[in-house]
């Protein structure tokens, strides 16, 4: 503890509120002294060594609107989902040295309060596969498409984001339990990924085609669920595709996250109702007395070779907002981490 | 049958398409002369004695837009259900002078199709209690709030068109299963009777009051679950309120549909995922498996008085469009029917 109590804490803060699209210049780098404290009961100092950059952030740096999301403050270190190293503890059974997964901030130290939460990661799993392979991501394609899209064998699964971290494995899981799967996402080079490795059945690119004709095209039955992870004309164009008693997945609506234009409402409501439609807004969290059957399964489909995942590791914290805005311009594949330190064998051998 | 031939056929035709609001001179008058043909296995003639008039009936006079609705051509009849009386049967359990509900036209007699289905009306059930207290509203509001919206004791349903004839049964049906009622109507007289008669908890008059602030302050712990049959801004009020895990059962969208203008869309997903709320678009038909379970719970609750029917029943086939008028501009109370007689003691002694 003592070590790192000498440290450097570096930090990105949130310089000022985006307005409209995401800057570089919204973030400002700065370094702080780590200041000791005692620590009370139930508390632990984390030495962060991984960031999880997940488009939902976007929504916490805007100003406060209700209870909705949490919303960081001006001048505070931006908030994040995370791996760290254990550096000090006064908690049970989180040794110091200990392996986590937490809410954690863009910067070195954290101290977590005896009320928050902590996840240990076991020691056969990479701080990589913590946050992703079996992460918030992927838990939450496993329980959107289950236990809320509950595909059935031979229906017509579609998936927007289909290249991102989340949208990738929901499109797996479609072929895993045996729907005819498309996905949607906006470079060529993710659609042949999706094709050629994922092996779903098509992917079209919504940057350069035409979404309404082609879903029209590969879905001549209608969707029978449409997993849903940017929400504006994508959910708007499956909407209006949905099978007799389709379902909506309302996982994240990534398009309307970067704007200050609120994004045109769903229409059609009586589509809707012809169709015995249903939309499912969820949480991953609702699920989570069931996470151990997730984290089973898929364990396995990853050890099988069953389920592929691309991994974007960006080294270096330094590199934390440059990284984060590639979220927004599509220019990440899959789960996009940023190790703290420079290199994968860093200071501790456990980065991987 | 034979003196039936005899008969002029009235008839309601649509004059044109309705432009925006519905006019009267969207309706046209005819008398027609019944021309008598040999009728084929399984074809029924029917007299038809009543007509329900339902708010959906308007989209059926757009010009046709896709497999969405029927759509009635120019110069035909009016579409819509209602009761009849059978003049002339080929069809085998269906005889001469039983009575039936069924999609039928605007006029006085109708040539069932060997492929069209009718219902036997059971002799101890008038014609206004097939149309109404257990007809199509009372097992769209049955099945909709009971096997859609799954209300438990204790939760907050808010109810709108609660003045309605499904909207009424919706409310009542509420407070049969312990629920917090909160209905919302466009009359005083309408807020006065669901209060007093239909014993609901609270009622807003959304054309006088702030249907947001109302709606903030009545569900201090949001809507579990809001019964939509209007749409448009009442839905957004709804939506924005709904408590963690709430249901919204679309049934319909009576503010969009006597209108040009396309209504805003339904916005804030990001409010649905993080209250992981639903949304079920349902048809009634989709729970006919269910109707014999539906008819004995609403017909048990009818005669013990524990629910109450608004039926406000017009006599005369001349007075069709005006009273159909009557639900755009929410004149009517309940349930709108039209006798085709001039008076309940008309032709047919079993009127009502």
């Amino acid at each position: 503890v003592k070590e790192a109590m000498t440290e450097t804490n570096r930090q990105w803060i949130l310089n000022r509120r985006p307005a409209g699209r995401l800057s570089i210049d919204d973030f400002a780098y700065r370094e702080t002294e780590w200041v000791p404290r005692p620590l009370r009961p139930g508390e632990l100092i984390l030495r962060n060594r991984m960031f999880l950059c997940m488009p939902t952030m976007r929504n916490w740096l805007d100003a406060p609107t209700g209870a909705l999301y949490p919303s960081v403050a001006i001048d505070s270190p931006i908030m994040a989902l995370g791996a760290a190293e254990v550096a000090a503890s006064e908690r049970e059974g989180v040794p110091v040295g200990a392996r986590v997964t937490a809410t954690i901030h863009w910067q070195d130290y954290q101290l977590v309060h005896a009320a928050q939460p902590v996840q240990l990661i076991p020691d056969s799993v990479s701080y990589t596969d913590a946050l992703g392979g079996i992460g918030i991501n992927a838990l939450t394609a496993y329980f959107g498409l289950l236990c809320v899209g509950k595909p059935k064998r031979g229906e017509t699964l579609v998936v927007s984001a289909a290249g991102g971290s989340t949208g990738s494995i929901v499109a797996q899981i479609g072929k895993l339990k045996g729907c005819r799967v498309i996905g949607i996402a906006g470079t060529d080079a993710k659609c042949k990924w999706l094709m050629d490795q994922c092996r779903i059945d098509a992917a079209l690119n919504y940057k350069t085609e035409n979404v309404e004709r082609r879903l029209s095209e590969l879905c001549p039955r209608g969707i029978d669920v449409y997993y849903d992870n940017v929400g504006g004309a994508i959910l708007q164009a499956a909407a209006d595709r949905m099978a007799k008693f389709g379902r909506i997945v309302l996982c994240g609506q990534i398009a309307s996250y970067d704007t200050d234009r609120p994004s045109d409402g769903l229409r059609n409501m009586m589509r809707l109702i012809y169709g015995s439609v249903t939309i499912h807004g969820f949480l991953v969290g609702d699920f989570m007395k069931e996470k151990n059957v997730a984290v089973e399964a898929l364990t396995a489909w990853l050890k099988a070779g069953a389920l592929i995942l691309r991994q974007d590791v960006r080294f270096g914290f330094k590199q934390l907002p440059a990284s984060f805005l590639d979220l927004f311009s599509g220019t990440n594949t899959g789960t996009l981490l940023v190790a703290a330190d420079e290199s994968a064998s860093g200071k501790t051998g456990k980065l991987q």
